[in-house]
């Protein structure tokens, strides 16, 4: 099966290679094609529910130019952010990449995380001075002590864990108090230094709710740009299905269908959960279990 | 099929519910029966090849120490690098790594990844302030701008781009320019913020091979504590395998059949290539291939 989470899929070509000449920003300026997306406080210009990409202001300095990559073969560029707070994460921005066309919704992700990377790295975190962005907002480099810095990304897995009696398959599904009324998802968790994929996974069921996670296969991976996450989904065998909940983490969990699940999917009225929307790989996790995965 | 590569199977109990307690390392401290590693310039104490615990010192600042977890119920702590470089990767280290149990290794990775990480990181990158280990050394705290920072994990993939014609199958590996005299392993590269896993495999095969992914499947995934990546390892299916070498990357790729790969993996004299390490994913990637993954 081939699934498509939310902001994947986008069409840009990301030009690594090209990225490495110093002087790659003027160079694909002069070219004279270059596109610009605007994005005023993160939030992306949009023309009829699309990225609003406008001809490249010649006058916006460029070591404050961020090159996102080429699409359709022209640059495509976007702006550091002007001040120094970092992105949140509003209704408004949520509902604008809900009507966004995927590929828009993924490029828009990219240059999200990029931006608030900067904002929340303008310092060396190794000697504490000012550091400067380079390789065309790819990267910050420190002047005084000469340590280069990269964009972050969080790996989090997020599963579900299946558990198999005779001919009925469960999967387990869990509420977090900020979750909206009705909502249940799959469980999730920041993968931690010196673990695999799989040790997270089974660190995180048994945490939160308490079950021993036997065969872990994986399903399918996301960006996430809330801030820079890479969200990697599995689903996880358990022997026993008894439930131990971290109240902590989660107020509820329970064992549902594939016919709970394919109603919630649907959105049905009586459904017996709110499935989480479909930019989020939670929703391509349940949708892939309950085809088949 | 089940693969263990290098840095997992700890035995290591991460305790991170019991870690968001502020006062849990004097708490453990006085269990009294808590354990210590010495890390001198991030190479662990062994004894007769294991990881060397010995009692905890009592005079050692509660601030300085580092909860790892618990193993076998006994707390086991480190101490934070008393001087600021960053770890190096010398080849001492990769002997000893080489010559450790699985799990010691594996837990020798977790300690030396987060104390390298508070070694790169003494300072808040949003403010520029000295900040200062919380969690028991599992986070850094800005008293300045209140900023919390928690341990980095870079995800990489490698892979092994796959080509099938009639019953012949072979995968491609690649040499970069440091690799020892006959070393071959599979590609790979940093995944980028707002990449997927599988966008990821498929920029970095095209880009360092010139080859177009297909099919991705996701074989296994392990910890590389050099300084802290998680490497995700996967195998792509290849329609085309006309290769078109980045030569700024690998200095030579070439397809290598089962044979080939289970010549290489047991030394032989004779084998096409030299395997990488048996710690390295590389190994269980080329590994699982060769078993049917
Ligand atoms: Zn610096
Ligand atoms: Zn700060």
């Amino acid at each position: 099966m081939a699934f498509t989470p939310g902001f994947t899929g986008s069409v840009l070509d990301r030009v690594e290679a090209e990225r490495l000449d110093p002087a790659i920003v003027p160079r694909l300026v002069a070219e004279g094609d270059a596109l610009y997306l605007a994005m005023p406080d993160y939030e992306p210009a949009t023309d009829d529910a699309s990225l609003a990409w406008t001809a490249l202001d010649a006058a916006i300095p460029a070591d404050e130019l961020v090159l996102l990559g080429r699409i359709d073969g022209r640059p495509r560029f976007t702006r550091l952010p002007g001040d120094i707070q970092p992105a949140r994460r509003t209704p408004a921005v949520m509902a604008l990449i809900d009507s966004l066309p995927p590929s828009d919704a993924a490029t828009y992700g990219v240059a999200r995380s990029l931006l608030d990377w900067h904002a929340r790295h303008r310092f060396c975190a190794f000697c504490g001075n000012p550091s400067t962005p380079m390789r065309a907002g790819w990267a910050r480099h420190c002047p005084a002590c000469g340590t280069e810095h990269y964009p972050r990304t969080d790996p989090v897995v997020i599963m579900l864990a299946e558990y198999r009696r005779g001919d009925i398959a469960q999967v387990l599904v869990g509420r977090q108090p900020i979750f909206p009324p009705g909502r249940f998802s799959a469980l999730a968790g920041f993968l931690e230094v010196g673990e695999a994929i799989e040790g997270a996974v089974a660190r995180e069921l048994f945490e939160e709710a308490g079950v021993r996670a036997g065969r872990i296969r994986y399903v399918a991976s996301q960006p996430w740009p809330f801030p820079s996450q890479l969200m990697i989904a599995c689903i996880a065998e358990v022997d026993d299905p008894t439930i131990t909940l971290d109240t902590n983490e989660l107020e509820d969990a329970k064992w549902v269908t594939r016919a709970d699940v394919l109603a919630a999917l649907a959105g049905e009225d009586g459904a017996p959960f709110l499935a989480p929307p479909s930019y989020a790989i939670a929703h391509t996790l349940l949708r892939a279990w309950a085809e088949g995965a």
